[in-house]
């Protein structure tokens, strides 16, 4: 097992990092304070791993129950939302219940923010079955849903007790989610740390077939840096925007096609993609670093050319897009493979790398 | 102008205290960090202060738009919250917008929820109208709203920028409102300030013809006893509970009759005679003060005598209220008018003091 801490004062918290990590009750239950947990998982996740997580806790005495919400992000909404706390009230849950995110990011986003608003705040726990989960939003404290008019929209920045990525759970996983969660690792690398991308290059055919040692160690070093940045700044007023590389993209995609249409991760691959030709065009970034970095994507199985949406569409929900402040558009760019810079950035040349990239 | 500060490290914020205040728009835009802020009203408060609001804030250069919501405790659920969110993406609210909570504690409480959660928190400032507000939501950065399975079981914990009580606003205050707020006043002085609570009696009669300049003072020194209460217990893990006196009882009563049906005040000052009737029952509390308290709460022309519901459905009630934890219901009580203790309480003596005071 891989081990490291996030560093937020009085709300730090681990991450652990293995294979079967969810029948490991004793090292779990070590974050349930109260008597009780409820887990919270979807439809498809639920039945592969819900029991073995019950049982592991049930074996060191604690109570536990299972909320099963549908699966996908078309249900990240307050009415599902609404199903975890009907269920936390009716179970009389109390400000000592515990409760754990098992699944993907729609169901640790979801339950984390049921976490920070039931009864104002009760400790949650995050067992994230997916790779992208497990490399984005297990850190960060990011919880929240989406909004007809925008995704996140609605949240609260709420850290965990523990995160448990399990990278045995990733063996159910589809081969496209994989390749989405190692768009969120290529991110990482290429906003902060130049000697991980060279790793991730080398590791990729490893990643891409499921070797869980690499796996583990992909998430290790990904949460690492990405904990790394989020400590210098907990509630995103600065240096953490650098880890929206390719969202401000990414988000329009996923909005214009209607969410769930393309994987996040699949968006936020795209999205770094033209994230990489608006820096080469402003001449921030080597055309070879923007190339390279193009050439990463595809070699991950994700999409690198984005969806004809049209130019004025795509402005228009970049505009909606929670990062503008006072109308204008920032950008994350890239100045090299692991540096970062935050823009605003002239409309034509946005204009150019729209027509040049969709 | 009265003003005190609540000391909580870096969410330290002012209250301001004094007649007109509303029209202050240099004293608030101190307050409003960036171009924009938005006003949310309701449709009893919005025609009287909301277009003084805007011209005292539009005078010293900020933008501003008001979100007029429907009155009442019993809109005080997601519905009516979404509509705040509706209206600030449609608008184009960023992060750096500034919401303004103007009315009274169902609206602070949304409204400080809203600004918790809108793009995972944006600022927010409490111009609270009704003496309840003044006194009570407007310090300890309780934010909330209804589920109906019980009273404020979704919110957060979110400190305002600043608060400002403008007296002058409780002039159209109905005097059913006024003791509401009485009431609280009241329980602040019970469970922390004796001498506050002589004050309290030899004030009333001013307070209930609504002098400004002793409404004032009673907002004052009841926003300080407060103030100290929240500053060494911020998120209620211990002392702050104290506050909460008369409010399990109080809780109980206004879910059994259906919310709106008494006003929360008025619950609550009911809740507490209750809780010096249970005190006294159990020894801790001088039989002379219970009256004391009682004749005190019927002075401000509160109800003293809880609605009949039946003991078991009281019980009921109130062990699905939040602060009981593991199934055991906790009561605030009293030892003197001005010090409480917090203790579980054996069910044969809770059956007593619901058979007698209801």
């Amino acid at each position: 097992m891989l081990s490291l801490q996030v560093d937020l004062g009085q709300r730090s918290y681990p991450i652990h990092i293995g294979v079967d990590l969810i029948d490991r009750g004793d090292l779990i239950a070590a974050h349930v304070a109260g008597p009780s947990a409820v887990i919270v998982t979807n439809t498809t996740v639920g039945p592969h791993y819900a029991g073995r997580l019950e049982a592991a806790l049930r074996a060191v005495g604690k109570q536990v129950s299972t909320i099963v919400l549908p699966d996908g992000e078309q249900f990240k909404h307050w009415e599902t939302l609404n199903l975890i706390f009907d269920a936390l009230l009716a179970g009389r849950a109390d400000r000592k219940t515990t409760l754990l995110a098992l699944g993907g990011g729609v169901v640790g986003d979801m339950t984390g923010f049921a976490a920070a608003t039931y009864m104002r705040g009760v400790p949650f726990v995050q067992v994230p079955t997916t790779l992208l989960a497990q490399v984005d939003s297990s850190v960060g404290g990011k919880t929240g849903i989406n909004h007809p008019l925008g995704k996140n929209m609605i949240g609260a920045f709420y850290q965990p007790e523990a995160v448990f990525a399990d990278v045995g759970t990733l063996a159910t996983l589809p081969s496209r989610e994989i390749s989405a969660g190692i768009a969120e690792i290529i991110k990482t690398a290429a906003v902060a740390d130049a000697g991980f991308v060279d790793w991730v290059e080398d590791a990729l055919p490893d990643l891409l077939r499921g070797d869980t040692d690499t796996l583990a160690e992909a998430v290790r070093r990904s949460c690492e840096v990405k904990a790394r940045v989020v400590a210098e700044d907990e509630r995103e007023s600065g240096l953490r925007a650098i880890l929206n590389l390719g969202h401000t993209f990414g988000h329009a995609i996923e909005a214009g096609l209607g969410y769930g249409e393309w994987l996040h991760g699949e968006a936020v691959g795209c999205g770094m993609v033209m994230a990489a030709d608006l820096s080469a065009r402003l001449g921030l970034l080597a055309d070879a670093d923007g190339d390279r970095l193009r050439r990463l994507v595809e070699a991950a199985g994700l999409p690198s050319r984005a969806p004809k949406l049209g130019e004025d569409r795509y402005i228009e929900l970049m505009q909606g897009d929670k990062k503008a402040e006072g109308g204008d558009i920032r950008f994350v760019l890239l100045k090299s493979l692991g540096e970062a810079v935050i823009t605003r950035v002239p409309e034509d040349e946005l204009r150019a790398t729209l027509a040049t990239t969709s």
